[in-house]
């Protein structure tokens, strides 16, 4: 990585490379034209490993505890776990790494799935349950959504962006849609909203709008090509897509159609007068971060980088993403990588030739209602507070995150 | 699963469930309204699973050696292992699920990622190393593409769709465009052809088309969101999307570009006298088959169930799968499960529902450039052959597979 880089603004505009001067790669030796390099060594594949194969021993890129704190029995009865999103491509969270949260710390309901059920009960005409094998005779779908925990949050604290946004990821969800489930059921007039219960001792959010489950939710047993895993709600979990991540119910044995909102237990967040008001503060903004260069990494010098990132909404598919590299005083549409999909995570790029001084890099993007992600100083001021370090977003903070870029390469959050 | 399935297609044509009558879930039972149920045995994580976790012990989807063999060291040089598609949801397979092949039995190169280089040489104006870093500093790609190994074919023996068609699998890749590199080192105006080399004592696939490398060939260090497998050529492999997976270069260290075809060592299948004939044969047709019902699987009864399969092809993207439910009178068109990409798997579905009478279903289809998915019938008949069980298609075999479902549920190989 110590090579020098020249501005390679020509090149990415033009099509072609640079003529003549120093380029990205060193000069190949001349051996190379001639000999074949020496055989590495080799690894003898163990049995389990050709039937369910692993990562590389030099890939140790880990979840990590929401908040940097050590050890999951610091706690107690919840447990939050943020994915490496600064290590992430593409825009598949791999299931080993995607985020999740609990209600009973770092323990999980251990499920056998053919004994496993899921009730659909309250204002139906026909109250069902339905096995594992009976939900995969249904008619499926495959979308890939976003989930994000109502916590994930920057924060002047946050020294990375696993820290700092860490608990979302994005995963190929298969299943049945609800609506399907429940015009089996048959929905009486009188219901109008839903809850859903998981498997845990502490059960989960508080109802969602009918309306919600009559249009894309969806009773996921499928994850980005295999079951759902048991931190993600082996075997069944509430896809609620662009609502914030408790609604998203793990281990689901249950849901039922009410005619009012409903409150439950672990359901902190929602406590709201007005229905409505609540209801509202489910879905997520639109959202973006960079993820590289970001917090804690290092460029090595100056010269060119592909500024990376991933951007979502839980109003639909993004439609736009700006880049500044001058702390916001000019911006640059950032080019996506793939189609965006609705309610997912959309990778998105911006060649960037940095000249070596300090400067602020930030991302921001527009969702297909329109809404434009807000600034911490905008929310501040949307909300009447001070925009200093101690302000925190009430409810969904999707506001634009600063990476500062020193001189020397070093990145750091641009609130610290 | 005993459950009686009436005829759904009313349900399904009116977006409306059955009134009255039978429906798939049970009724509940009253306890459930009223009562929460038992909370079940929980598990207590460990840290390794929470940094990086892993799938339930109930789920034991596993790749198995290609054609049944049951030892890895019965395969000499070779060894193929394959993925288990009758199990498949969704278009991505899981990497610890991706079929792969290698020509070094079950040994695979160890490689340290900060000492791995590529090097590209021959007809250019630069020949360049890149470190796995510099590589990294590219702007780059994320796309969703198959691979298929060229012996990929079903059988008589063939029991599962697993033994007929598990040596392709598809996944999420990410890396730098072949061309920018190659723009990077300027091609010589003489240069008409490339080959790659990995990191294996025996090398790779013989000569690919310039014209492919600078069209849409892949660099990729990504896969599924982390780093490629070290089972898929850790830590970079070559992606040739459409061509046969041999062409796909694992642990990738050299590209050379040349002025005339070349042979490499264990490139057999590509010795033909004329190269344009030999290059046209790399890349797959349309082709498609139901994973489930597929073989060994068993109905538990007539009734509703979705047909569902995958559809791919090396010419672009899949524009239709028709579905015939009685060995080929009528067909119908099936409903795909997300927008089809470009040399990708996509999934397909059709509600159908089965009066307990034998029959065998089939799936057929058609790619953007209008290639249709031929039977091995029309293959026998084009290379001249009798169509009888001991005809094997020269070349990639992209022919329609047949499964036979008995009066008794039980699903087999329709060329058995």
């Amino acid at each position: 990585m110590g090579s020098k880089r020249p501005d390679r603004r020509g090149f990415l505009k033009s099509g072609a490379a640079l003529t003549g001067g120093l380029t990205l790669g060193a000069v190949a030796p001349a051996f190379g034209q001639t000999q074949t390099p020496a055989s590495p060594p080799m690894i003898k594949e163990k049995a389990d490993q050709i039937a369910y194969g692993a990562r590389s021993k030099h890939v140790t890129s880990v979840r990590i505890p929401h908040g940097g704190r050590p050890s999951p029995d610091n706690f107690g009865l919840t447990f939050h776990v943020a994915s490496p999103l600064q290590d992430s491509v593409g825009v598949i969270t791999p299931s080993s790494l995607h985020y999740y949260a609990t209600t009973r710390g770092s323990f999980l309901p251990d499920i056998d799935p053919r004994e496993h059920t899921l009730m659909i009960h309250g204002l139906v005409d026909r109250p069902l349950t339905f096995s594992m094998a009976d939900l995969k005779r249904f008619p499926s779908v495959t979308r890939l959504h976003f989930i994000e925990c109502a916590g994930n949050r920057s924060t002047p604290r946050a020294k990375t962006v696993q820290e700092s946004h860490g608990m979302t990821s994005c995963a190929e969800w298969t299943g049945v849609l609800l609506s399907t489930l429940l015009k089996e059921a048959g929905v009486k007039g009188s219901a109008s909203w839903f809850v859903a219960e998981g498997k845990e001792e502490v059960k989960g959010a508080s109802s969602m709008p009918l309306a919600k489950a009559m249009d894309d939710v969806l009773v996921a047993y499928g994850m980005n090509g295999e079951a759902v895993r048991p931190q993600n709600g082996f075997p069944l979990r509430l896809m609620v897509p662009g609502f914030e991540g408790i609604f998203h119910t793990k281990w689901l044995q249950r849901i039922k159609l009410v005619d009012r909102y409903y409150m439950n237990y672990s359901d902190y967040g929602h406590l709201r007068d007005d229905k409505v008001d609540a209801a509202l503060g489910y879905q997520w903004g639109p959202k973006s971060v960079i993820t590289f260069p970001s917090g804690s990494q290092q460029l090595p010098g100056r010269g060119f980088y592909e500024i990376s990132g991933l951007a979502w909404s839980g109003g639909g598919a993004i439609r736009r993403v700006e880049i500044s590299t001058d702390n916001g005083k000019s911006w640059k549409n950032a080019e996506f990588k793939g189609t965006p999909q609705r309610m997912a995570h959309t990778r998105f790029g911006l060649p960037w030739n940095w000249d070596g001084t300090e400067t602020v890099i930030l991302s921001r993007c527009t969702d297909e209602l329109g809404q434009v992600q807000p600034t911490r100083a905008q929310a501040a001021k949307h909300f009447n507070q001070p925009a200093d370090p101690s302000f925190s977003v009430p409810g969904l903070d999707n506001t634009i995150q600063p990476w500062r870029i020193a001189s020397d390469g070093s990145v750091t959050n641009g609130f610290a």
